[in-house]
């Protein structure tokens, strides 16, 4: 079996990880694939659901008695603990797994040591293939929120090239390209939650669904999250039976947070408006940006970020831009704070 | 001769071209390679000044006897007519040249037939080698001159991801990175002129020269223009012996490029403040945006871009983006109006 195998596999378990996003939390969204012992794809799984097998249990039904000798190529170190579901160790061993690889490391105490006891019984572990690939992709989200206790906050916004958010009459329909927001409606779909502020919902009536091209809803829903006192009119769209809705008065980002976090949200998507953005900027909670900026110039109109506890240039939140890329006419820029 | 060996001549060519720009205006900067009859290259020269010989004659000096039977490789079409130097076609047949390439034709009636003047004589004339590299390139400022009789603009600016330009209480130093800085004064360096508001050399005691990282003024000084009725004191540093400085009271932006044409300035670059570039965009005089967005927040201050004469969402000033790349931390895009 060459290294080369087990990266082609690794890639198939991210991307049968990237399909449960959204969906597994507060457990994270792991893929797994097993090559059986010519190291040709026997098995691939993904996290069900709260409750339901790990990533490692469904691949391994799928490759049934191929699995005998082969390998277990997954995202995450699997769990030797007994939560919900008994430690995928056991079943590993059980199928006659003679080697893992896996990508990130189990960071939560309790469930660690999967590698070390898989290694005690005799089978080949190697770690950290592709960590860094994951570790910023599928499971970004989750291994913030093992170590901080907290979601990890996507900020999303689409501006203008001058930072414009809407024209100065308010019409904002669109800023950005029919792709761009396409692309957001799925990535909407692969989020715990959804955030914005009563400004948001009053101003555009904003419904928050993660909805295809034609404004059918998608299958997938995430929580729909209102911070803020102002009140909303009973008929608006955001408290239709699309998805479940949460009201959050206050407007705290981290108090908004620690409810969250209580309810297992893991991944939050913050779409405004800009005094919502910027009292989580000014809280230092948030992890990335996702800027959609459309080549259009306005001159005129609300600015995309509001007031975010920044005086002076020497105080600029400054960040560092992971990825530039087009998204049709539009630049999507996705950008993480400096540390 | 192979049509590689004439693409590579090109590039040499368009790149001796770069080399002149802003120093050619109002003529075009031109570059030009002369190849012997084996394809060597015997020759390479650029435009000189205005007065000065133009590209194909500099080349020609350079290869000497080489040129006999050899090829022209240049970046416009040799010009037919007398102005204050002699046809370039008299020359290149003077000079026994059997084959003329060349990427743009000119398109300016007096100059223009040098391609069917040289068939006419019998020289081999194959006209557009990469001309939409050209025209889009060193040529365009002169082509755009050309076809309007106004100089070309660019419109350059660096602003946050959130489009400020400076912190709520002015500061500004730095918004883009050092390595964004460097570039932009290499741009200007390029230029006829550099443009700015009485605004910003009030705000900033902005010199609008071309400088080294170090503070070195760099060899090539574009004209500095300054638009507007606010007086500036006598120390202002824009007023200061390191180039030449126009003052253009007023601030109607048609009524300056008409007075910068009429000096011979092809190329300007317009450098702000907001209020001055919402005013050219206002107009319909922006041709080219050159934008370097810093991966940094701010969430109040200054916009990058003033009152633009945009009301609505519907009247936003549409770009196409011509190039996105990184210049160290910051993103740089180029952008043109949508016709």
């Amino acid at each position: 079996m060459t290294a080369e195998v087990e990266v082609r596999a690794m890639r198939t378990a991210i991307a049968a990880s990237e399909r449960v996003r959204g969906t597994t939390s507060p457990n994270p969204p792991v893929g797994c694939v097993i090559l059986d012992a010519r190291g040709e794809v026997a098995g691939v799984g993904a996290t069900s659901p709260p409750g339901g097998p790990h990533a490692e249990v469904n691949a391994l039904r799928e490759a049934g008695a191929r699995a005998e000798g082969g390998t277990a190529v997954v995202t995450l170190e699997p769990c030797a603990h007994s939560g919900r579901t008994p430690p995928c160790t056991d079943a590993l061993q059980a199928a006659g797994v003679a080697r893992v690889v896996h990508a990130a490391s189990d960071p939560n105490p309790s469930a660690s040591g999967g590698a070390e006891v898989l290694r005690s019984a005799g089978v080949d572990v190697h770690s950290g293939l592709l960590a860094d690939e994951v570790a910023k992709g599928p499971l970004r989200a989750w291994l913030h929120f093992v170590h901080t206790g907290r979601p990890h906050v996507t900020w999303k916004y689409a501006a203008t090239l001058d930072g414009r958010s809407a024209a100065a009459d308010g019409t904002s329909k669109w800023i950005s390209s029919a792709q761009s927001r396409a692309e957001v409606h799925r990535v909407r779909a692969a989020m715990d939650a959804i955030v914005a502020g009563t400004g948001t919902i009053l101003a555009d009536d904003a419904q928050l669904t993660a909805r295809d091209p034609d404004g059918n809803l998608l299958d997938r829903q995430p929580l729909r999250v209102v911070i803020g006192d102002r009140e909303i009119p009973p008929g608006a769209r955001v408290l239709d039976d699309a998805a479940e809705t949460l009201r959050l008065p206050g407007g705290d980002p981290a108090a908004a947070l620690a409810e969250l976090a209580g309810r297992g949200v893991v991944d939050v998507l913050l779409e405004g408006g800009p005094t919502l953005a910027g009292a989580f900027w000014e809280a230092g909670l948030v992890d990335r940006v996702l800027a959609y900026v459309a080549p259009a110039l306005l001159g005129a109109g609300p600015a995309a970020l509001g007031s975010a506890g920044v005086g002076s240039i020497s105080q600029a939140w400054r960040l560092r831009i992971e990825e530039t890329t087009m998204s049709g006419p539009d630049v999507r820029i996705s950008a993480v704070p400096q540390d």
